[in-house]
């Protein structure tokens, strides 16, 4: 291909996809979620796609960063971010300073994050268009795979059985609503997918329920890496009680309490790794987070960081401050899990198995959703991401957005449908 | 392409290039310097060309580990640091340990920087070929440029007019041994290739001469951003009276004192910004220097680190931690050139004009040496590096290597022919 193949078409597209009722410290998973999928076309009609989050602020930017993409070159994703940040300046969000306004799933709420998470819909497809014209996947165009399949772990989650209104999404998973449930979800996990690690969403129960879980799932699976995830719901003092109890049991535990400052104060007394995807999120969090020595492990997340180049980037810095490296997920549909899969194979000191909300949705926009087996994903060298958007799919989906009013994700509202009184949490909550 | 695309032959040639007689603070350079260049053609006949040192150790490492990169894919690359980490082991080389055995003017020397000096030559050239394959230029491998020329800044040097012997190299630059020679030099150099900027690399001299003569530039070139490099010979409190003196007059130091420890007592102590190509020129040396803010500016040097990705992680690392990047310069070809040019095009916060030693060279592997505009190489949109081997220059460089008996660069060897009792220095010097 010429240097000169250009962008001819861009099409970002929300969706709404379904979500089982699965809970966390913010409250629980809404039926329906938003999704923002992006699609580039080139001149010689070769398609690439991307997703992002799709709640209000992230589409926003999508939206008006898409149009100016035409004409530019297919192979330029080193001016994205710029880019990115001078149509987010333009566009009404809510707009935030690059201070703490929420204690949300993903910590610090910045206007940087925002960019990063529309950039990497767009990095992607612009990769996965380049390796239609190219003939080359995506692992290639990023260096090559040193590995031939990606190990995921079975991420366990406290659940309800069911949506409370009729007609919602459904599956037939059953409520997890205790130990026992939560090892009964991992079994099946194990006996469908393959998986041989295990992280579970913690943040929903005391935190005496939660070691039970985990400890439950060490006499079922004693040879598995097992995670704790509360998503900063707990104190100093909790946490420190937690990572005694789960010393030599855990592989890692993942945001036990919220902030640099207490992770550190975690850090320094427990042998235990604290991995986060809520403090380390963005370049200008690592500094101090490393200085600190408050993680051990940092959950690397295309979408977070800006796509996959950034990916490599972060593992990186990460390679040279000594931290380890594993991976997030915030749910997710197939080209996402394409994309993780190609950056992972890239990486050669991606130790841990990576993260997947994906054996959890039920709809997909892409035409042969991937298998797992062993809990691995295999690397494909097909052209591009190696996957097919399913046009009717995407359009049904599309079409329940527009139908629909879910516009931004809200686990507190879903959870308020049950409990009236329920109130997104105070930190720490235990 | 296929991904299956495979390198079909692997070409390691040692050569001696003519080199001039600039002077440094470990003598002078020899009349002839190894360089090694390499070749990688695919099964598909398409070429693709590296350059790297020549000594000794760089050459049997890349010697043992060519082979090995035949079969390999073709788009392979992120295996190459731990593929050619165990041909190294391998071999006979001059056994080194990470810590510091000689204060050369790269530094402390490890294997690890070996290794990394060597891969460079290999990604490269596996860029080049891959970029001929795709049709793409090796900027759009790297995401693309972001500027279409990228500036140099003319590096000057105190020399004297020839090398000592009849029929050793020659060129009519004359001698520069005092402030009016810089300036004379500084001049001839804005003339021809519109440098904007210059480096005057010193150690050579007692520090009052070398400020007299970056005082004399700042004259002739009031607007020209100036730096004065004496590779680690001065103590911290010479480093300190220099410091004073050039604030307001230089963009930055490099390297005025030896070691990170000593970088950060006089970084505590001006307003000068620091730079280095000696304390952090690998990924274990930035977290010392980083925290203790031993350094404000990273020159980057893909030979030095890794490769052109390597050298984006780096950008990465030093965006992270607010460290501004320049790049460095040893004694190079245009293969290296080209190299240097289409990573810098890539890198949106590289702030500084970039080092070259190419104007001094007066020989070169390829068949249209780059030329330099207003001090600038324009970002080719050719495939691979837009460069073509000259198998002829080759051949005739690399006869000079196997009738030659040279095959370390060393300077006070050199020096010594003139001056036979000079040694090596102890540090500091001044």
């Amino acid at each position: 291909m010429p240097e000169s193949t250009r962008i001819a078409e861009v099409h970002v597209t929300p969706i709404l996809i379904s979500d089982p009722p699965l809970l966390n410290v913010q409250g629980v998973h809404q039926p329906y979620t938003p999704r923002t999928i992006v699609e580039v076309v080139t001149e010689n009609g070769m398609s690439g796609i991307g997703e992002t989050y799709g709640d209000t602020d992230y589409l926003t930017i999508a939206q008006a960063f898409g149009p100016e993409l035409v004409g530019r070159p297919l192979t330029a994703r080193n001016d994205l971010f710029a880019r990115v940040a001078a149509a987010a300046a333009e566009v009404d969000i809510a707009r935030i300073d690059n201070t703490v306004v929420a204690e949300g799933l993903r910590g610090a709420r910045t206007e940087v994050k925002l960019v990063h998470s529309v950039v990497s819909a767009f990095e992607v497809a612009l990769l996965d268009a380049l390796g239609h014209e190219t003939g080359l996947p995506v692992h290639a165009l990023l260096g090559g795979k040193v590995r031939d399949r990606v190990e995921y772990s079975g991420y366990l989650f406290y659940r309800w059985a069911a949506h409370p209104l009729p007609g919602e999404p459904e599956d037939d998973w059953g409520a997890a609503l205790d130990p026992a449930g939560v090892v009964a979800q991992a079994q099946r996990f194990a006996d469908r997918y393959g998986f041989r690690s295990f992280k579970l969403k913690g943040g929903a129960f005391a935190p005496e329920q939660e070691v039970a879980a985990v400890h439950a799932l060490h006499e079922a699976f004693p040879d598995a890496p097992l995670r704790l995830d509360p998503n900063g719901a707990w104190s100093v003092e909790t946490s420190l009680r937690v990572a005694a109890e789960l010393e030599g049991v855990a592989e890692y535990l993942e945001d036990p309490t919220a902030g640099t400052e207490q992770m550190a104060r975690v850090a320094a007394r427990t042998s235990l790794p604290l991995a986060t995807n809520m403090c380390v999120t963005a370049l200008d969090e690592v500094p101090a987070a490393f200085a600190a020595d408050a993680v051990q492990v940092v959950l690397s997340d295309h979408h977070y960081w800006g796509g996959l180049r950034a990916t490599q980037d972060l593992a990186a810095i990460c390679r040279t401050h000594g931290k380890q490296l594993s991976m997030h997920s915030n749910t997710h549909l197939g080209i996402s899990l394409a994309a993780m899969t190609h950056v992972a194979a890239t990486i050669p000191d991606l130790d841990h198995a990576c993260d997947t909300h994906r054996p959890w949705q039920t709809e997909d926009v892409i035409t042969a959703p991937h298998t797992f087996r062993d809990g691995c994903v295999e690397v494909t060298d097909a052209p591009g991401l190696g996957i097919e958007l399913d046009r009717d799919s995407l359009a049904r989906l599309h079409r329940r957005w527009l139908d629909g009013d879910v516009r931004d994700r809200d686990d507190a509202a879903a959870m308020r449908r049950v409990c009236p009184e329920w109130q997104a949490p105070s930190f720490p909550v235990w």
